[in-house]
Parts: structure tokens; sequence; C-alpha cells
């Protein structure tokens, strides 16, 4: 028993974010994966490539084994 | 800095859960809340109090410093 | 990337715990596991077995990719 | 009930590290702190500071509502 978690301390995309608005980002993961809300985190395309920029997530669920985060991109990195 | 989180291990209703559909409810907490999803847990009216039920959480929400869990009722226990 | 992690609500010692001092005992669990410190849980001896006690959990080490915690066992069920 | 804990996704020293060895150091936090370990995150020396390193954390433990942390320094920030 017990259930299965994973701790996340950045943003990875992927490539499958989906904006919602101006600033804002909705992805889905898979499994339950726990990250931190409301302060700033780094936001990269894949796990090794280079820093995309900074959000900051507003809203995590976590349902049917999935987890969708909403985020707000607060700083771009105009260098990649 | 860092993400204050309470971790719990049972679902403290305290009568302010609503109900959704027939066995199912929701129920909303302060603070970001750690609860554990798709095994079950004690549901009580209060935290001394005696066992109500067990429930099976379904999905939990974070946002502005609130979670929202959604609960399916499994058992009650009737000589309560 | 991400740590990995399974969220444990109860003792699930399967016969492993090791006897430190009158009441308390260590267990080594394999993998990290967050598990609930300073609040009464269930001890069970299987995951499916009938209650066996409750525990108090006091201390928690991470390391290696094991968990070993240390509980007080601060009632047995006699009916076991 | 539950259990308080922060979700923490950096290391910051605010000077207190003690070293173990050449590249190892132990840090001693109040609270219940769920720190990744095993991939690298920042270390800090105040929050708001610049970045000093990076570490991997090997080691944690929680007792007595304290959080021990052992963890190697990966690389140090020449600039700082």
């Amino acid at each position: 028993m017990g259930m299965p978690l994973e701790l996340n301390t950045m943003i990875v995309t992927k490539g499958r974010e989906k904006r919602l608005d101006e600033n804002y980002f909705s992805l889905v993961k898979e499994g339950y994966r726990l990250y931190p809300l409301d302060i700033p985190v780094e936001v990269k395309r894949t796990i090794d490539g280079d820093l995309n920029g900074t959000g900051i997530i507003k809203k995590v669920e976590w349902e049917n084994n999935q987890t969708v985060i909403m985020y707000q991109l607060v700083a771009l990195n105009s260098t990649n």
C-alpha cells in the first residue's frame, strides 16, 4: 500500500504546456507529483536543457493518477 | 522560503463536507494539505471523535493556500 | 528527474521490526517513504492483516534509497 | 492533527553548516522539512542571496521536530 509520489523541484514542460492566458500555462503529468506552490521554480523544456524561464505554480490538481499544474511564467530566459 | 504543508492521514470533516452525489463529498481545508489518494482512510467528524466511516480520496486540489478534496464514502460506521 | 517517494499512513512490519528497547522498534524499508511523525498510526504485520497495535514514529532517516523508522509501540491489540 | 512539513527546494545554510569531510556538510533545521535527495539542488547562504553552489543531499533525518541533512557540495560558485 502507500501512495507513490514524485517530489519535483522544477517544471519540465517537454513542450506539452498549454497556454491558458498571456503568461499562464497548464501542464499535465503522469502520476502524483508534489510541486512547491507560490514560490519561484525553474521552467525547462527538457531535464538536461538550459533554463527557459522561471515560473510560479498557482494550482495543482491530483486525480486519476495524473497531476495537472497551472503556472505563471514570471521570467523568460531570452538567450534560449 | 519553502512551502508549508500538512501531512494528513485521515479526513476530519468538522461537519463541513458537501455532498456532491450519493456517496461523493467535497471538503475545503485551509492551507496545503497532503492526503493519500486512492487508498482507504478514516473519516471522522472531529479529531478525537469516533470513527464515522471510511473514505477514498479521489481528487485533491491545491490553490490559494486552500486544499479541496473530493472523496467517496465507502463504509459507514452505523454505531455512530 | 524528481525524487520518488511513497506516502505511508501506517506501519506494516512484515515481521522485520527490531526491538531496540522495551517498547521501541526500528524498521528498515526500501525506497524513500514519507511517514507522519509524532502522531498515532496503525501498526500491522501485513497490509491486509488485522491491526496489531498503535505506534508513534519518533524518528525517520532517509539515505541510500532506504528509509529507517524508529517507533514506539503505544498500544497492543490483545486479540491478535 | 496532521504533521506540519515544509517543502524545501534548495539548501539555505545561513552559515550554520558544519563540515564533516572535504565536501560533505551537515545542517540542522527547525521543524520537519522535506528535501529532495540524490538530485542537485542550489546551496545558498541566504534565501535572497546569490547562489553559492550546488549540492546533493545524501541523508535526511527527522526527529524531535528537527531536520538534519547531510549534503555533498558538488560545485562552488567562485564569483561569490
